[in-house]
């Protein structure tokens, strides 16, 4: 990103100052008409600049080519104005389709703002490229309805039916301070400080309306999401998400990522929902483990990360055959019960990162995967597979969900829209 | 890393599985003879496969062009048994030695161990580069003498003046929990998998004699340790490291970074001094200020990173003439009271890196600078440099130091020998 010094000159009959009084200093600079001369109708592909689209049918960041870092946030709004809201969902259209192009937040950026204005973007990614970055916007149930039934944005009855809090799982130790929220994005980029300064300008942008409930940063990929990309390891050394649904397969995607305005609401079409676990790695006891008990537990060779009894990668789990002392794959195997066919052909889309956050407090590493799926509805796709793994999962010996979200993500946003502005459009 | 298969033949007569039977079972697949057959007398340049060097007079890590990311790790000390403390250390010295070649943590590796044995390394970081890993270990006041006086290992006498507790500064908010340490180890990669997996494997093979006290994740560097390297950014989105030391100055790393054997204990001769503070960002006010007055309190442009009234970012400082409204630097900027003019010629070796860390629990993101500083001697430069910025600096009220800790750092080893080993010698 470079300083650009196209700054909209400051109207006073278009200046959002005053709607942002509450909003905070960064969505000041965005002002000036910004809203209506800068959003362009430009989509499709991949940028020569190594940036991703912002418009179109489908929000970036969910079939995009999943990119190296990630960095979460999810927000509670303390707003109770309607009108606050949307200036706000208006506001971070704007910075995130220029932050998604390479430029920076807004207007003027970090060496703007003059004598007593602040900058309008804070400038740790000045000089770095886009890196791929896409931001995807999602809605949690609280946004329709607090938890103490109130309707604050006049869009309760447009609450999907499938955006309902996650039942509780076997096994579940949630730590609310690590679960739920009101609004959550999420900053995919190849480069860590691009998707951190993404998230902290937006959350700027946001301050008096939002704060941040929680955030996670994710170091390393553990899915790919195009046909094109190897598979990663987690931190338990196997390669994750081998049968992860590809961006190629149109299908698949149709089927299980994308929301059809005839499912439920219309507004939703073309979106899709958004789950996220916090699955902290038990990796002290796993470290422990054999590498026989560790293939048996997820049902691959770590080496290949074939399915066991098979040779490659990609070849096809044998759930029927015996092995030497037993099913071949384990009825605990991890593999098999994650598997369309356990599961009656459900599949998910998993995005999920893995994650490092210091010191467990008991002389371990405090780590794990951060688990992101898509899903065109999690009643009927997630819950039932993670209701199969929290039972019967053989893995669930070395893991511990500790924080879970759901979100509904709205479509991506058409020429001239905002983020979410189906939901909101009268 | 790919797995390799040349696993050295156990041997009765020099398997160490007895030595470690307290220390873990990851140190298990080293044994057999590993550390007489394995340490290579290798050292010099980076390799054409991404490896930096592991042995010769000083440590990597410390003037090794600063790689892009960071996992940085304190360990307590529980085993109060020198023979066992050592056998430790060359545990480590293999695999680190290892690991920093591009290999896995021990012979056999994340797919070997058979059937009852774990797996001698944890395998997240196969099929990835060398990445320019390095690690570097350094020993707290804490190993040579515990809190209540007590002399462990028998190496009291032969602890450095100059590693004291680092005095309290002004204004010091620090978290025990985040600060001191008995050993750390710092390693830094272009990709934060191989660092992880790097700390990860020694925290595994360190299991039952020490224990993760803190971690800490550093995203991106902000510090330039070569002239070949660009000065990157911090999250006060100011270019951050201008002035540090590069490893081209010889006169100035041989006169500031490495102990001398005739400046104290002769041990150390050739090795360093580590600081580590975790400064919180307190980005919220920060982002609420001028452009002006955040140049005023760095001293810089923020656009070019030039001292302020100069042109390029290398440009000198001038601390002399008067600006439009008093000094043209002013007297409480950063650039200023960090200099080696106000100092009495001081420098430092900056190493800095860029954290974010989830929510600070107050709705903002919790985020900052995770400062490492290799000095001669932290009492006669860091010292009196960071007592210079506590008392006086403008950016004290954007920032606060909340973990602190300091190490000496020994010599990197010769062939045959483990991390130090001269410490050890009797």
């Amino acid at each position: 990103m470079s300083p650009d010094h196209d700054r909209a000159p400051r109207s006073p009959a278009v200046s959002r100052r005053g709607l942002f009084g509450a909003v905070g200093a960064g969505a000041l600079a965005v002002g000036g008409g910004a809203l209506a001369g800068r959003i362009s109708a430009g989509a499709g592909a991949t940028g020569h600049d190594g940036s991703e689209p912002f418009r179109g049918p489908h929000q970036s960041g969910i079939i995009t080519p999943a990119q190296d870092r990630l960095h979460f946030v999810a927000f509670d709004v303390h707003t109770e104005s309607r009108t606050e809201l949307i200036e706000l969902l208006e506001t971070w259209t704007v910075m995130a389709e220029r932050m998604t192009a390479g430029q920076e937040a807004s207007p003027g950026g970090a060496v703007g703002g003059g004598t007593h204005q602040p900058p309008g973007d804070t400038g740790e990614a000045l000089d770095l490229p886009a890196a791929h970055l896409t931001l995807t916007i999602g809605f949690g149930p609280t946004l329709f309805t607090t938890s103490g039934g109130a309707d604050r944005f006049g869009i309760a009855p447009r609450k999907p039916r499938a955006l309902t809090e996650l039942p509780r799982f076997t096994r579940d130790a949630l730590d609310p301070a690590r679960s739920g929220g009101d609004i959550a994005i999420q900053a995919c980029a190849d480069d860590p400080q691009v998707a951190v300064h993404a998230i902290r300008n937006l959350a700027r942008a946001g301050f008096g309306a939002v704060s941040v409930r929680w955030s996670q940063l994710g170091f390393g990929r553990t899915s790919s999401t195009s046909a094109a990309q190897t598979t990663p390891r987690n931190l338990f050394g196997f390669k994750d998400g081998t049968r992860n649904i590809k961006s190629e397969d149109h299908d698949a995607v149709s089927r299980f990522v994308w929301v059809d305005p005839r499912d439920d609401q219309a507004w939703l079409g073309g979106g899709s929902y958004l789950v996220a676990r916090r699955i902290q790695m038990l990796i002290e006891p796993w470290d422990r483990t054999s590498l026989h008990e560790q293939q048996r537990v997820i049902g691959r060779s770590k080496s290949t990360g074939a399915p066991l009894g098979a040779t490659h990668e990609f070849d096809e789990l044998d759930l029927q055959s015996a092995g030497p002392t037993g099913p071949l794959i384990d009825t605990a195997a991890h593999v098999r019960l994650a598997s369309a066919e356990e599961l009656g052909g459900i599949q998910i889309l998993r995005r999920g990162y893995n994650f490092t956050d210091g010191s467990d407090g008991f002389g371990h590493l405090d780590a794990g995967l951060f688990f992101i799926a898509y899903c065109r509805n999690p009643q009927t796709q997630f819950v039932p597979m993670q209701h199969n793994l929290a039972r019967n999962d053989a893995l669930n010996e070395y893991i511990e969900h500790v924080g879970s979200a759901v979100f509904a993500v709205p479509p991506g946003p058409g020429p001239g829209e905002y983020w979410g502005s189906t939901l909101f459009a009268t």
